[in-house]
């Protein structure tokens, strides 16, 4: 168990020995569910952090409509929902069920809190997992909040080019499916206006590197 | 300095003299900023704790086209960025400015850890702010997704009631300048929207208090 909780992002940059020492220090339960098994209920206070440690594990919304839709899976070994164990309002949204037969660690957060106390790479660790939700989250946000497809391209690419410089070509980075679900746009919806900044002579797509040719005219796409 | 800075969410539930001992085992800055002088700029890396003592500080944005917006107002006690301090990216995305002449504490990151690991309540306190604030940067995704004004009040008004019981009434809460900000609409399609919703009877507005009449078109709204 040592050795697998070492591959998640929580324990990461702990051996396996550090972390059998910091666990023998507090109480935790390790459960087996079957394929199908709820895990926790939406609506059920978040008060455990709970690690995958095999298996894969679904987070399900019911829908007003009483329909169940997958929002999120989680394989083996990985932790889920961090920011929800300290949040004031930390009741979960979700059902957390196991896709196939799973085994899962759960720590009561008091104790968690004991171990960021004594381990400081385990506080930064945590720290540096929400942290990283909230950035990721508001960059979708901010995406949101522009009506249009060429807007939410030129946005993003605007935004690349800040970190490599002006006029010089940088990464896709994203394939276009990736690209497409990042900005909230459909694939075919994507690869059209991407021929259409091409065919305006906006930007230059070469080697899966963007060029951005007419900066004034990008910018105007996002207002 | 300790009395005010034991009115932040940060130090919240700390008495002064518990505050002063924390920080008297680190090293911190007090700097006191003219009206106008800018604090930090948009493209630093974020390595300090940002505290206002005294004054009003804003976080601004400079867009594309050059234009300088302001997107935060920070008034004394407060700090803020605390998500960026331990997110890989961690580079600002506003310039930092005085508003008024001002006085900001400064802690470096490492130093804030100690007081972390050393003081639980501190630790909680901090988990606890960086996680509201993803869940509420969540929930304002959640309705971004949803296209229409009548569906992003459906799927609010739904949230609402999810917490007082089916065909209970619940209290507005907000302001409709508030909601409309909220709900990233304008106040005017708002109060349109709302009585249009009244006029089919699918919800009653009374005393501030709001019942779903009719909970099957509610749904429907959404989707």
């Amino acid at each position: 168990m040592y050795e697998i909780l070492s591959r998640t992002r929580i324990f990461k940059g702990l051996e396996p020995e550090k972390i059998r020492s910091l666990l023998e220090g507090i109480h935790y339960q390790v459960r087996t569910y079957n394929k199908e098994d709820i895990i926790a209920f939406a609506g059920d206070e978040q008060n455990h952090l709970l690690i995958v440690l095999e298996g894969l594990v679904s987070g399900e919304i019911i829908n007003f409509e009483g329909k169940s839709i997958i929002v999120s899976e989680i394989p083996a070994p990985n932790s889920f929902a961090e920011a929800y164990l300290f949040a004031s309002k930390n009741k979960l949204k979700i059902n957390v069920k196991a896709k196939v037969d799973s085994k899962v660690l759960s720590i009561q957060k008091d104790y968690l809190k004991r171990l960021m106390s004594n381990e400081p790479q385990l506080l930064e660790n945590y720290l540096n997992i929400i942290s990283n939700r909230f950035i990721i989250v508001s960059d979708k946000l901010n995406f949101m909040m522009i009506k249009t497809v060429k807007g939410r391209l030129a946005y993003y690419f605007l935004n690349k080019q800040e970190e490599t410089g002006p006029g010089k070509p940088f990464p896709l980075e994203r394939t276009h499916q990736e690209l497409a679900v990042f900005l909230g746009i459909t694939r075919p919806a994507l690869t059209r206006n991407l021929l259409e900044m091409k065919d305006e002579g906006i930007i230059l797509i070469e080697k899966k590197k963007v060029t951005i040719l007419d900066n004034k005219k990008m910018v105007a796409l996002i207002s």
